[in-house]
């Protein structure tokens, strides 16, 4: 059976990158025309054709939402899924899910086909890497077309388009002002080494409340950590010089190993030390002592996207309304055994 | 714009089910010729075309396969979506996941939807509802169709397709035997209240193991519990008693329950009570004390998926293999504080 080319086989075959491949099919003008004109008479021979049945289903309207997520092994991200949901199916949507994992390449090629006359909209948080890149042809491309675009979480101000976030500086300002005024005053920042926007957010909002009470912000506090094995030897060392009396951690798998590296060293949480994690996953609500977290409500994000996509889906075609908003979730502080 | 009429609509609209609607559609001979010819009709009136992109796009691959799970907001299914997109990248395709909820009836309309041209074959694990009610035929239908079906975990063995499963029994008596090892004897099954198959399966295992090793089998020792919280109540009432010294809960979250609910009472985990679980999630790994699992090795079990379901697909049309294998992945125990 003859297979269908695709869009990375082009690339793979030409090699060039699949954005070069996306761009020179649109016949962007950033590829230089050499590589366009080779791009399009590959693509012509082996007859791919982009969106051809979109295309032939232009006013056809499928009732699908299409979710692109960097991850799925995560809770935060599976809470908004099912936040989706519930609101999709109440208005008779169904609603399918691709994977990025991260990844610039795969969040183009999902996009790509789910395009293709499969769903009626996106909503979507951005991959890490497509945030570093700050490449968002594919997103325009698809909004250019006529197809409306929800952004969660991970967002970018270089899309016009409508946005669900939580006020990540604010949420952070909130955990580490209730450590203040439980007397805190070594607190540290757990977080990630990454290109992640709300990253930034978040270390504002920490500074911010040490500012506001007058504790003088100290840069060795802020400890940015590559993954969870080298979490529990930075922070042993802090917690061995006393160095730090709280910590407020962006996930709950940071606080959860900081809690048992406290323990080890004999330690207790949260009478030597105070534990806040951002997310509020299930490991938080199981794990001994329990976590004080920042809930990011997840389900509420993911209604909220999906009412929002969902109305510009039903608005009527000549009243389309390019006023997009952005819409805050509010955040609240979940008190549990790790701060009490 | 005009909107495109639904199955669901249909269904609604003629206060019938949505397998009705489907089964009328396909003209099978279970439904009666009143219902059956209305349902046609109404159908025909508003323009439902079933699988009409489908019949377009007969010789067309789309290099997409479509994965139908019962829920998201679970590790182990989450690790086998993993584990199927890594061998399905590898090999060019792509993935799309939808979710049935448990539900018979987002099952069929996910099906309905994904089979409309957008997937090449299917990867799914049934819904409760679906085993419940065995009723398969929007499987049987998929498969008439030439489109493959490869089923895991949650399978039926009223349908003829590959199929990836564990052997649940061997599984559960691997973890009762190691209990009995290390000298325990009163041991609880803590399982749930549920029409899935692999729960017997459990249980014949637990049973099992008591026999080969000569300890009575007591039925009042296998407690079927409903949710987490009905779980303390009914788990404290037996450490009380002092009737058991080991369980094996189902899953983790029933796991990590029945320690803090021993704790509480002032029992100390492993010494007084060992717990095992089966799923290796994340609560395992972080709670205190660590727990055992019974791994459910969720990627591999994913991979093996997406094998089956590529070589099916790849194969010549005419040397078509009638032979379906069912691969059975094996399990193994991880030994962590909560039995040592």
């Amino acid at each position: 059976m003859k297979r269908k080319i695709t869009l990375k086989q082009i690339a793979k075959e030409l090699d060039v990158s699949i954005s070069t491949v996306s761009k020179s099919l649109r016949n962007s003008l950033e590829i230089g025309e050499e590589t366009r004109l080779k791009v399009q008479a590959f693509a012509k021979f082996y007859n791919y054709k982009p969106n051809n049945i979109a295309l032939s289903l232009k006013n056809r309207k499928t009732k699908t939402i299409g979710i692109i997520i960097p991850e799925i092994v995560h809770h935060f991200f599976s809470t908004v899924i099912n936040g989706i949901e519930h609101v999709a199916n109440e208005n008779g949507y169904s609603v399918i899910i691709c994977l990025s994992d991260d990844s610039f390449d795969k969040e183009v090629l999902n996009m790509e086909m789910l395009a293709n006359g499969s769903i009626d909209g996106f909503i979507m948080s951005l991959s890490k890497e497509t945030q570093f890149r700050g490449d968002f042809h594919h997103i325009t491309e698809v909004i250019n077309q006529g197809m409306p675009v929800v952004m969660f979480d991970r967002v970018t101000n270089d899309i016009l388009c409508d946005k669900v976030i939580i006020d990540d500086q604010y949420a952070a300002y909130e955990a580490v002002q209730s450590l203040i005024d439980k007397g805190r005053k070594k607190i540290a920042l757990v977080t990630t080494v990454d290109y992640v926007s709300v990253g930034k957010l978040r270390t504002d909002g920490y500074i911010k409340a040490l500012l506001d009470n007058d504790i003088p912000f100290n840069e060795n506090l802020i400890i940015k950590i590559e993954d969870v094995d080298t979490c529990e030897i930075t922070i042993g060392k802090l917690l061995e010089d006393k160095a730090i009396d709280a910590v407020f951690a962006v996930n709950e798998l940071f606080a959860v190993t900081i809690i048992k590296t406290a323990n080890k060293i004999g330690l207790n949480v949260p009478r030597d030390l105070a534990v806040i994690a951002f997310t509020d996953g299930i490991i938080s609500k199981y794990s001994t002592p329990t976590i004080t977290t920042v809930s990011q409500n997840g389900i509420k994000m993911g209604n909220k996207a999906a009412k929002m996509l969902i109305e510009r889906l039903e608005s009527a075609e000549d009243e389309e309304d390019e006023n997009y908003k952005t819409d805050v979730i509010e955040t609240h502080l979940i008190e549990r055994e790790s701060t009490s």
